[in-house]
């Protein structure tokens, strides 16, 4: 919208453009588009910051389910968050290498999307599409509600306590920052993530090794559980350690693998060799996600760790460890745990806008969400991403737990549409290798479709099993909201696209042999005789000498009859026709008159000229009728009819 | 605005319409635009709403300053309410006679603004008119106010009595619903006010003379003051009774005097003899106006009355007098007061859109303000006084002791202009009389003008002391704005006239000789080809068939490409120009292509024709860039440029 800083008449679009310049910075040239390659350290801490955050409330949401059972009287129930992380942990590895194969098999880039729509067909596509989308705005509503409640935790017990009575403002506080920082567009991005990221790896994972080297150094150092503050998750009521209870838990820890996927989409960015880089990052992703996270659920279980409403879990555990003089060293692991998450929010804003342009380009989207906007970046996947996600911080309260359960529906369908495709393309690579194999036999044995194959299969029906158990125990708790979400976006995907192609047939030129010649009928519609309107007259009758016809509306008789003797002189031979109004309005009347000469003369087209005289200052404005805008508002959309502003400009 | 319900595209005005037309109801044919005439009584009842409502709150106002004097310790504070109140009925008969002279010397409506502009001159017309707009925005701010404390009064002591914390939302309320009562058109306005404004009459007598008998039957029914809840004047502190502070009551009190010249505005609206039977009817007001406001402040004083927070001083005395079996006469006494309190705000509707137009006839206010709405009302000028009234009342928090301040400097300052400017018509009449002499004697015995001229001498001069009193003594409580606000309204009608006429003589035929041909260039700016792109190709040859150059702007080379080859069958001979975008922006590259033909062809008309096409259902907008629409915001101002949009409408 550089086209914004108009002249005269659009100060207020100026004024807006210069807001827009401020806060988002000049254009950037086309020509910048480049590619910036990583090493696979600094792509680790760019496409790992998503999966590794979610080890700051993975363990805390598992232990929010078993809290049911606590309450409950169960004594043994929050030690199930061992068994339970194991269990996560395995989930992880298949799902690990399952992307390693995707990454190979797709070295430009293997989103879901992309690899379900080629695999399985374009419905498939569209459903992990739609999946994605509310993944990546739910990314953002998680990590900046974890990241906030990681600030205020650490603010227990001090005179900033209050703060979390306040953590909404802070959320769309920073979804407010992070959007204004990507729709300047992040190039700076592998500097500004290494940092923090290894930030974060490191003071967590010395959280994990002091820890437990003081647990068995002296195992008399765990505090005393304070109940008063327990929390449960949202929807639990008091009830025993069942089996349901248990997949219940299982199903919120998963949100653990979030982001898991991030690396296959990105192949590309990797320096040469690019999928052997990206297959050896993820496996490194992986190892530090399953250390991470098990390492959190043991510290959890052996420091008697019971979730609670005004601290995170990881806040107590750092606060537990780190006593005394190195009682410094807890700050860091918020601070870290803060900006990583915040971090986590921010890979998002890449991805959504990105796969938004996608759709769009396949017109599944508005095609607005395809365009780059100044800045080089797709602008208009940026602010939607930001309305939808701080919508969603804002409904659920800014709590992580009460969003969760919506969270996992769109990852794991994702993985199992994504894991599935995987499938359907090593099958169709067997069964090509199989016609090859008789014409060269090496053929075959260079690909092992079918250990491949199975991988991908494994990986697609425990990641489809961990979605059932998903929505079956967390149904109730939000996860019906993505589950009707995901159809009807699928729907909408699919009307857009209807009318696009409809409208694209309807514009094609088939058919049509070349220019024809156009019959006018002009009409100019006065309220007197001045500069402006003879300056209309004249371009009226430029177009069609003899088919020009002055319309005045009668308001006033007096008025009409001065106006008919002053068209003796001004008229020159063009036809003047008054028009009644009972009602005093302008419109009525000369729409009614535009149709009589419509229905009169069907296939002519009616220009009608409005004069308009423009005032030297904005302000001016007020002191006129805006009747032009009105009329031009209304016959702007009637069939057959061109409306022409002939401009008058006032000098002062 | 009845062309608003539109074809196709207008959706959105329509609903509006929709909304305004349930609100409003249907437009009024401006044939039944005639004359109501009004028998003395109805007319009494209208007339005098504004001006005995105002006895409602008028006593209160002198016992809120004489406060001040009592809390500093002063026994006798509160009885000078009586004098100060004699003065106020004095000054009242010398403004009601010098009215009534005015009603018989303009018998077709004698407003302080016709008459000051008459006599005076234009400036101080301004002036007076400045000063009504002010008074009447005031007049419904501060009836609607009192009028919500009447009722909130009457909840003291019941469980309803925290309404009192609400009131700015009922004044906001009242003033709503007046305003669409307005905007409706009061037709039936006779018919509405007799009712109420003579049981407001009948009860405030009932309650003068039934609390006059009581008290000197037994004098011991006095209750005794309880001063926990005593409010004083804003801005006055505790200090002795001197004369500043009898003079501040005296000049607060003068709200007795707010709208006495209203039948004076009217006189057209009586019956024959309109003059006669205005000035029988103002007598008639002015003694029942003497009478109610007097007896108010003689029971105030009688029965101890001292002013408090939660409940008016009306409300006070009426709860006093009506005791035992007779208590619910206090009730209707307070909805009476209520209701005639609304009825005044409602006298404001008329007055304040009349004046409006008038200065908007004469080129001083914007001249939407002398349209005739849909309903025969003029609607923008309700509109706008129900946003500073309401404005006010919020900004004042709905109190009306804090409102008095601003009153009466609009009011006195028109009293003084108008009776100034009646002192000149006077002596003008005189001296024609004294010419006429010579050739008639009896002319000059039938015009007592002399008389008159002492008589509006006596009321200009009087007006003006108090007018200077009341500035004076309520300068920092509030008058100041008024006394700011005056002049800079002045201001800004002498700035908004001097557009009007410098726009006059710039659209101005004079000087011009007929119509003069026109040299086109026509640009055709598209976006590829299709339908659309066609349609306007067409009507941009047939306007100029060697001018036309379509302009396309680069975004993608291998669509330019792509372009350039289908140009050949499609363009017809019509030139292609191609321009470049390093921005990705199609607005300036355009805007700059637009400025190098005018810099190139100064005296040619370019006219920009702009294909679009139109969706057939309102959300498909959503679906498609809104280029169009930016190119004209941005094109529609520039000199020389007359742009042109062709719809292309699809089917579905």
């Amino acid at each position: 919208m550089a086209f914004f800083s108009a002249h005269r008449g659009g100060w207020r679009i100026q004024t807006m453009a210069s807001l827009k310049r401020l806060l988002v910075g000049s254009p950037i040239r086309t020509a910048r588009l480049a590619h910036e390659r990583l090493t696979k350290k600094t792509a680790l801490a760019i496409f790992a910051s998503d999966a590794l955050s979610s080890t700051a409330y993975a363990t805390e949401q598992i232990l929010l389910v078993l809290a049911a059972a606590y309450v409950a009287g169960s004594a043994v129930s929050f030690s199930r968050v061992v068994p339970i992380s194991i269990a996560i942990s395995l989930l992880l590895i298949i799902v690990a290498i399952s992307y390693r194969q995707t990454i190979y098999a797709y070295p430009s880039g293997g989103g879901a999307f992309i690899v379900a729509k080629e695999n399985l067909g374009t419905l498939p596509g569209l459903v992990a599409g739609a999946s994605l989308l509310v993944d990546y705005i739910l990314t953002v509503s998680v990590s900046i509600a974890a990241g906030v409640e990681a600030i205020t935790s650490a603010m227990v017990g001090t005179r900033f306590a209050e703060l979390h009575n306040h953590r909404i403002w802070l959320c769309l506080f920073f979804i407010a920052f992070i959007t204004v920082a990507n729709l300047r567009g992040v190039r700076e991005a592998g500097a500004m993530f290494a940092a923090p990221s290894y930030a974060f790896i490191f003071s967590f994972m010395a959280l994990i090794v002091y820890g437990l080297v003081r647990y068995y150094l002296n195992p008399g150092i765990v505090p005393v559980p304070n109940d008063v503050d327990l929390k449960v998750a949202e929807g639990y009521h008091a009830q025993p350690l069942n089996l349901f209870l248990l997949l219940g838990a299982f199903a919120n820890g998963c949100a653990a693998l979030t982001g898991i996927e991030a690396i296959s989409n990105g192949v590309q960015a990797f320096k040469q060799p690019e999928s052997k880089n990206a297959a050896t990052t993820l496996s490194w992703m992986a190892i530090l996600l399953i250390v991470m996270f098990m390492g959190a659920s043991i510290l959890g279980y052996l420091f008697h760790i019971h979730p609670m409403e005004h601290e995170t879990v990881t806040s107590q555990i750092a606060r537990a460890v780190f006593t005394g003089p190195m009682h410094w060293f807890y700050y860091i692991v918020q601070a870290t745990t803060a900006l990583i998450l915040i971090l986590a929010a921010n890979t998002s804003y890449a991805g959504f806008p990105r796969l938004a342009s996608l759709l769009a380009r396949d017109r599944f989207l508005p095609r607005q969400l395809s365009n780059l906007g100044d800045r080089l970046v797709f602008s208009n996947g940026v602010i939607l991403l930001a309305v939808f996600s701080g919508f969603l911080v804002w409904a659920f309260g800014g709590d992580t737990s009460r969003l969760i359960p919506l969270y996992a529906v769109g990852v794991f369908l994702s993985f199992t549409l994504s894991q599935a495709g995987m499938v359907v393309h090593w099958w169709r690579e067997g069964k090509t290798a199989q016609t090859d194999t008789a014409e060269s036999a090496p053929a075959r044995a260079r690909s092992p479709w079918r250990r491949y194959l199975v991988v991908n299969g494994i990986g697609a029906v425990a990641t489809f099993v961990v979605l059932m158990i998903f929505i079956v125990t967390k149904f109730v708790h939000g996860a019906w909201i993505v589950v009707l979400l995901i159809p009807l976006l699928v729907q909408m995907f699919l009307r857009i696209h209807r009318h696009y192609v409809d409208v694209a047939q309807q514009l094609s030129t088939e058919g049509l042999v070349g220019l024809r010649p156009i019959h006018h009928e002009v009409i100019v519609p006065i309220s007197g005789i001045h500069r402006g309107v003879i300056a209309a007259l004249e371009y009226a009758k430029s177009i069609a000498p003899h088919h020009v016809t002055a319309v005045y509306v009668n308001l006033d008789d007096l008025a009409t009859q001065k106006l008919r003797e002053k068209w003796q002189q001004w008229g020159s031979g063009v036809n003047l026709v008054v028009v009644a109004s009972p009602y005093r309005s302008l419109g009525r009347p000369l729409f009614n008159y535009v149709d009589r000469v419509r229905r009169s003369s069907p296939n002519v087209i009616i220009t009608i000229v409005l004069p308009e005289f423009v005032p030297a200052k904005w302000w001016q404005n007020l002191l006129h009728n805006q009747n032009t805008l009105f009329l031009k508002a209304t016959l702007l959309f009637k069939k057959g009819v061109v409306v022409t502003n002939v401009p008058y400009h006032l000098e002062h």
